[in-house]
């Protein structure tokens, strides 16, 4: 195992000790609990949590921050938090105006999130869910039900995040959310497996010439696994099925996320995202913005996914809004 | 080779493209030749320029941006610019107040940096040169001349940069590229090898149970090659060639960066923070700001680098500033 650990048993707990050393002026714990990650100073806002296993930084934790998120509950690696947990959080950062839960489609997230509502109901405190499911390629067209979420999440926090810190209230927020879930549709490779620590052995065996696509960024099976591609090729393939799914008419706008699943080097990245602007451009499609990067990784995962958010005014006036994060930073667009 | 790639002689190019494409409002090329990296806007001030093989991103053109570089020559993967690109991106972000050349201590950018400031002389336009050789295990103490630059470089971007954006003069932005070079020392370990898509192999090979301390970040040797060790025992190792090398007080004051080479997941640089906050802390070393993630990469080489820059009140002031390039903002600290 290839990697830089100690006691496997405490590869999250270690994790944590670094990020709240690092970032005292940015996040905090609360309730006696490293894993309940929240905000060092409390917002008098509508409250964002999110939650999910360890092992895709900067998701989830790495979005607390200023227009953004307010609490994140960290599970241990590809492991659901607990119900307690996000109990905690959502009494830690409810100001009285309510809590939303934005998460990713997993059972284990699902069950522990509204076994917290239910908690938090007898305490008074209202709360919603927005359960990301933007990968096409985990379930058909009519099934988006059934869809894992993965990077495009990114999009339900930016834009939900920046109308909870301009005071909107409980309802718009979560109108804010719901629209950009509808509005992302994602897509991703994978080339090579990741190593949970605990295991210590690959999350799955792939050959030296070969390429899932669709994979899920837990190792989950995709749509096909084939010989590598080219890049072109590659994207070419995956923008077809997202374009198939969410199709996009000419002087439509949208932001582009290329996010890297871990060992993918960021040159490769522009390549794709090269393939990805000339697509749009041919079906006169604008650009308002383009995010590369890591922004939703599968630890030493070799892959990249591409996502889609369609914008209208309301959601790109909101993408546009400054946000700061240890994890990510945004000037005013 | 599971890259994701097109041809692989176009690498740098498309690469290119897609960095183009993303930001058209913060980045262009000059002079007909994309691989020459300026500022969409040209400032009115002091102009720093750095330049270097591709394969490091965000190295190098990543820190062409507001408070930090103002131009970028590009190079092929590993490969130095040409003295032509940096003459023709030098007579493009000069405002008459000068050219400061900030690279890493490698012969062929040093050749063609200085051949470069002999074209510009013609030409009446100023240039200075700094030299990055932080990497503390390429030479010993006695002999920095000979060391090579490496990640640490990024402090001399920051805080170089931060002066020059508030309008300090040729010879103190100088003054201040000179203290944080000398203030700035790092250490790196490699676990994998990284694969330069022309050549299509890895760069060297190495055991499934082996790291190389004090490797480059172009795979050149380190100074030992033993078996894997604890992330702790690793950290342990390279602080105390570090701290060596450049010995701190009780009371001094740091910034840390933990850099990630490539596919070495966020997770684990956390650890490695946490241990190297633990160490500075016994030491009653203040740390002023940590950096974790990926600064200078070798594609997707596994393994990390720590940097430490003492600070002053002067290096601490300016490394606090805000800072926007496309692929690194800051808020003010």
């Amino acid at each position: 195992m290839k990697k830089f650990v100690n006691k496997p048993d405490r590869f999250v707990d270690e994790m944590l000790e670094g990020v709240l050393a690092a970032y005292p002026e940015q996040l905090a714990s609360c309730s006696g609990n490293m894993r309940n990650i929240v905000r060092e100073k409390k917002g008098d806002k509508v409250a964002l949590v999110s939650g999910g296993g360890s092992g895709h930084l900067p998701l989830f934790m790495g979005y607390v921050g200023e227009g953004l998120l307010d609490g994140c509950a960290v599970g241990g690696v590809f492991q659901s938090p607990s119900a307690d947990q996000i109990y905690e959080i959502t009494k830690h950062v409810d100001s009285g105006k309510g809590v939303i839960y934005l998460y990713g489609n997993y059972s284990g997230d699902i069950m522990n999130f509204e076994m917290s509502s239910e908690m938090a109901e007898m305490d008074n405190i209202k709360t919603a869910h927005v359960v990301g499911n933007d990968d096409v390629a985990s379930a058909p067209k009519g099934e988006e039900h059934k869809r894992r979420g993965v990077a495009g999440i990114f999009y339900i926090y930016k834009t939900a995040g920046a109308a909870a810190e301009e005071g909107a209230d409980f309802d718009e927020v979560l109108r804010i959310a719901e629209k950009a879930k509808a509005s992302v549709h994602t897509m991703g490779v994978a080339l090579s497996p990741c190593i949970i620590p605990e295991v210590g052995v690959a999350t799955f065996s792939i050959g030296e010439n070969e390429m899932e696509l669709g994979m899920g960024i837990h190792g989950e099976p995709g749509v096909s696994r084939t010989t590598l591609k080219s890049a072109d090729a590659v994207t070419d393939t995956m923008m077809e099925a997202i374009l198939a799914d969410a199709p996009l008419s000419p002087g439509d706008e949208v932001s582009v996320l290329i996010n890297g699943l871990g060992a993918t080097p960021k040159e490769e990245l522009y390549i794709i995202y090269r393939r990805v602007a000339q697509t749009l451009a041919s079906k006169s499609v604008k650009v308002f913005h383009a995010y590369v990067g890591e922004f939703a990784t599968s630890m030493e995962m070799t892959g990249f996914s591409i996502s889609l958010c369609r914008l209208d005014a309301e959601l790109k006036r909101l993408l546009a809004k400054s946000a700061r994060s240890p994890f990510f930073e945004q000037a005013q667009l």
